[in-house]
Formats: C-alpha cells, sequence, structure tokens
C-alpha cells in the first residue's frame, strides 16, 4: 500500500501537532505516462506553517506537499532509468504517479550522480530547497565581500547554518550566529565553525539583543540573513553598518501567530546609509536560473566547506512530530523524515498486486 | 561686501524659521590658490533639517552649507575662466574663495555649456542635487520596466516631479503622485502629465491612503518612490506587488520629530513577493560614477519629457523663510533663492577694495 499525509483540517492559530495530521492507505496506482515513484525523504520547512492556514495552499482532507527525495521504481521515459534517484516538490504520498505534466510544472532534479541511495536527506537538505535558500540568499541577495561581518539567525536550522560555513568557509567573512541555547550555540560554533554565536534566549529585548551583538562585533554587521523576524530583525536594522544588506528569507518567530506583529525600521537611516532590505526565495537557483547552485554545493561539500547537519525522524506516521521539532527548537540543520522501504514505506510486490 | 547665512542655534526639535538664521556681512576676501566665486543660486533642501539638530553637521555661529550655483569672478586655474558658470556644494557665503583642496573635495561641475546666467537655478535642480537623486532613484534602484505602475510621493516637489515625469516620457510607466492640497495636484496631473494624483490631505489613516491608491490603480503598484515616510511607507507596502522595489530617498514627516517614529513593515511579505526597500543617495550620479546624469537630464529638459518647476525666494535674507516653506507646503518644484547682483548679492567694486 501506499501512504499518505492528510492535513485534518486548516490551522490559523496556534502550534501545528501530530493531532493535525493522519495516515491513510492506499493502493499503489499504475504508472501513467510518466514515472512511477518511491520516496525516500520528505521534509518539513517552517514555510509549511503559513500554508496551513484558511488561506494557504494545503487544504482540510487533502494531502500534505513539499520537497521530497526519491528513487524512481517504473519510467515510461527515455530521461529517466530504474533506479535514479531525484529531488522534487510532490505530495506526501509514499509511492505515486509522476505524470509528464508533473514533471514539466515542478523543479525535479536528477540526483543520481550527486548522492548514493542512503544519502538522498542532501535532496531535501544541501542539494535542495534549503540549500538553494542558503546559497541565492548569500551569494544573489547579499553579496559577501571578503571582510565583511554577517549575522545568520537560526544559525542551527537547515538554512543558517550552510549560510555561515559558505560566508566564512568561501567568502572569508566573519560569522555571527543566533540560536536557541548553549547545546545549539555549541554545535554553531564547534561544529560548523561560526566565529561567535548568541543565545537569543538569553536577550529578552531588542536592547539586550543588540548589546550581544555589540559587544561580539562593536563595529555592528555589513549583512543580516534574516530567518527569524521581530526583535531579531529590528536589532540587526540597529546594528547594520552603511552599505548593509538584508536578506529576508523567513520570519518563523510569527508563523503561529493569528495576526503577525509588524517589525519596526527607521527608513530614514536606510538613506545616507544606503542600506537594502530584499526578500527572496530559492527558486532562481533551485531550477538553475542562477549562478551555479547544485555544481558548486556538491563541490564545497566534497571539500569539506560545508558540513551536513541533519535531524532524523523515522516513517511517515512521524510527520507531525517532525513538524512541530521545528517549533519547539527540536532540530539541528534540516529535518529530514526517512520514509523508505526500510522505513515501512515503499510499494511492496503484494500491495502492487 | 560678501553675506554670509549663519546658523543662530541647532534645532533638535519643532519648524525651522527665519529666527533661527542670521545674515553676516564681512568684507570680499583675495583670492587665494584657487577661485573667487558669486554665488547666484542656494537651495533650500529638506535633509538640511536633520543636519540642524545638535547631532548634525551645522554648528551654531558658523555659516550653512549647501547646494549653490553660480559664476566664477576670479580665477588662478588654467580650466576656469572668468564668467565660467558652476554647481557645486559650498558655505552659503554670497561671495567667496574656493580653494584648490575645496575644488578637489567636492563635487563641483562645469554648467557653462549646459545653462545660461539666468537658468543658474537649475544647476541646483534638475541639473544638481534633486535632479541626480531623482534620476539615480529611479534609474539605478527602482529600475523601471515599460508598463509598471509607479507611485511618487512628494509628487510636487523638487524630485517627485522628475521622478514622475522620466518614469512616464522616457520609460512608460503609469505615474500617481501624491501631494497635499488641491492646487499641487493640479500642478501634478496638469503641468507634470502625471496619470493620476492623490491628495494625502484627504487620507487620514493608512487604510484611507491603501483606499485612494486601490481606487485609481486597483492591482497595486510596481515601484515606490519614498520622500515622505510614515503613512505614505506602510500604504506603499501594502499596495505593493510582486516583484516591487522601494527605493527610499526621503522621509519629510518625521524630520520635525524629536525622536521619528519608525515605520511598521511586516518583513514576512517580503520573501514571496521578492520585493526590496533600499535606501539611497544621490551622489554617486551626481559625481557622474554611475550612468550618464548630467547628459542625459540636459537632452530630456531639451527634449520637452521633462518640466522645470521652481519656487523663487529672491536675496540671501529670505534664507530662513525659503526653508520653512518645505515644511508648511509653501513650495512647488525646487526652491530656488535667488542672491546674485540683481537681488543684492554679489561684489561691488566699492566692497571689494
Amino acid at each position: 500500500m501506499s501512504k499518505t499525509v492528510l492535513l485534518k483540517a486548516t490551522l490559523d492559530v496556534g502550534m501545528p501537532g501530530p493531532e493535525h495530521f493522519e495516515i491513510v492507505h492506499t493502493p499503489v496506482p499504475a504508472i501513467g505516462d510518466g514515472l512511477l515513484v518511491e520516496l525516500h525523504a520528505i521534509s518539513a520547512d517552517p514555510y509549511m506553517r503559513g500554508q496551513m492556514r484558511s488561506t494557504g495552499g494545503y487544504k482540510a482532507g487533502k494531502p500534505m506537499a513539499g520537497f521530497v527525495s526519491g528513487k524512481v521504481l517504473e519510467s515510461k521515459l527515455p530521461e529517466w532509468k530504474v533506479g535514479d534517484l531525484f529531488g522534487g516538490n510532490l505530495p506526501y504520498v509514499s509511492v505515486q504517479t509522476v505524470s509528464v505534466a508533473q514533471l514539466k510544472a515542478s523543479p525535479f532534479r536528477r540526483l543520481t550522480e550527486l548522492v548514493s541511495e542512503k544519502e538522498l536527506g542532501l535532496g531535501i537538505g544541501a542539494l535542495g530547497m534549503p540549500g538553494a535558500t542558503a546559497y541565492g540568499g548569500l551569494i544573489g541577495i547579499l553579496r559577501p565581500k571578503a571582510g565583511d561581518t554577517i549575522w545568520v539567525s537560526g544559525a542551527a536550522g537547515a538554512v543558517g547554518g550552510m549560510v555561515g560555513m559558505i560566508a566564512k568557509n568561501v567568502y572569508g567573512c566573519t560569522v555571527i550566529g543566533s540560536a536557541g541555547g548553549p547545546e545549539k550555540c555549541s554545535l554553531v560554533t564547534q561544529k560548523f565553525g561560526f566565529d561567535h554565536c548568541i543565545d537569543y534566549k538569553t536577550c529578552s529585548s531588542t536592547k539586550d539583543f543588540i548589546k550581544a551583538i555589540r559587544k561580539v562585533s562593536p563595529k555592528g554587521i555589513d549583512m543580516y540573513f534574516e530567518n527569524v523576524g521581530g526583535m531579531h530583525f529590528e536589532a540587526a536594522m540597529s546594528c547594520l553598518r552603511p552599505n548593509g544588506r538584508v536578506a529576508v528569507c523567513g520570519a518563523i518567530a510569527g508563523y503561529n501567530d493569528a495576526k503577525p506583529t509588524p517589525e519596526k525600521i527607521h527608513i530614514t537611516n536606510l538613506i545616507y546609509n544606503l542600506q537594502r532590505v530584499e526578500g527572496f526565495t530559492c527558486e532562481p537557483w533551485l531550477v538553475g536560473g542562477r549562478d551555479d547552485f547544485l555544481g558548486d554545493m556538491a563541490k564545497w561539500i566534497k571539500e569539506g566547506k560545508l558540513q551536513v547537519e541533519e535531524t532524523f525522524f523515522d516513517g511517515i506516521e512521524s510527520f507531525g512530530t517532525a513538524f512541530q521539532s521545528l517549533f519547539v527548537g527540536g532540530n539541528t540543520g534540516k529535518v529530514v523524515l526517512r520514509v523508505g522501504p526500510e522505513y515501512g514505506g515503499g510499494a511492496t510486490p503484494a500491495a502492487k498486486l
């Protein structure tokens, strides 16, 4: 049988958890005009929270969807062979068909030469959406120069860690991270090699945060990679030097609120300081439209400039728990839900008949 | 005698006016190593308000300074001849020496071939700082595409009017202006040729403003040129379409407040809408470092794509009144203080001896 993660009901306010999702079993479908694929890794990402609202893209009683990686089980297309590995954006259905129309519409990437079947988590991480987000935000939006100081919020998360490692190891920047709690801060400085990490749980106000930044970097910051929002943003703007750039990637602090609180900004300060605040998504880099995302990232992983950090949850039934971990600080690095045959997924011969 | 505008005392809060300035008379100085010049036009600009604060660049008992245009009276330099016209940034002293060091440090531009002596007001307007601000903000920061809709606040002012005319007549954009009162709005649509103009005095809240924008442009705006701040900014962000750009040039609404009120921004909205907010100053364009400011503007004036609007105040003694007009809506287009010999300035032969 194939297993599907359904959203029980939309959720405007509050913490998402296992109670909001349901697993349903359906027969494995016939192939159709394209591919039959088996998912090996399913992603839980902060942006999905907004899509769960009544105004969002997920609908009650319908499957969740997002970034996945997996293996081709059957193919009617010459460019895809049985056993090929891929990354893509699909419904969270453990075994499913992918039509030719779907292949054209969504960013389906071949991972066969880049990772082994056991490393398929990378397809939703460093070589997937979070990787393209870190890469595009840093290279395309912030445009680092050697000697710049960057602050990365959410530094223990999937995107933030990679931003800091690339900034430091590839561009020669001084890198400040922020994360919640001493364990995550240790990970950020010890494993990821950031120069400093601020425990935001020790900051109860924007002023505290500004003091903490000024303590490790008295001259302030040249770049800020925004994953959090709220007082993080306001502290960053206060510490931003002339010619400073802010890449807005996410604002997880407000994702569970009914009506998000706006951030405060003194736009006058932007003028003489020649500062820029810019929102972006990973898409241009993920689909290969700008720069060389897959090539550069695979190279930097191989060279050891980029350490991969993953938090695993096993079995498609754990989706709600994996998703909730994002909002309660339960993950470091990329959250990977392993759903391949060894974790109860896949198409058993009996089920296929 | 030469006349100097002195700042009596710094002013942190409140409306500037004639009572804050004093005119002192001093003998015309000897030439020194560079030039002796006579000012013909002196500029009153909104940015000068911030410089009057105790934290600003102007000091109590010292001369005011800013953008000027004028004529060379004597020269020790082969590249400048008697009678040459220029634009520059100098103290507000009707006849003064300009040393070789000063010529190197400040953006001194030759206007001899571009304007007549009677048109020297252009040297502090379309061919000066406001022109470079309009040109650079539109071309370098907002980067218009044909068919885009732009909203320009302060549309009856020196910079705003030019931004809208270039956007419409050179780039083929739909142009919405905002200004205070029906007379200014008429100027903006009738003389400057904007498609629409919103009287901001009819809007008592951000919501009113948003309604007014939506009424003339139901789909919102692609670009916003910010001269005002406060609810103007918040309304613009609310109407900004995907791929929208905001150029922050000024925020005059808060310039007279002790502690400016921050603007509110929902940074989450920037992300999926791929929006950018960027501050800038005119300098790179004014000094000729980016694009071709003087050449393009002179051409567009000649082709009639750019109508020049000026509000004149006469005699250096009127500086305080001219400056105050910026904050009480007393000007349309560029405020030009005429200070040449026919307005009581200049170096009389008797005074020179």
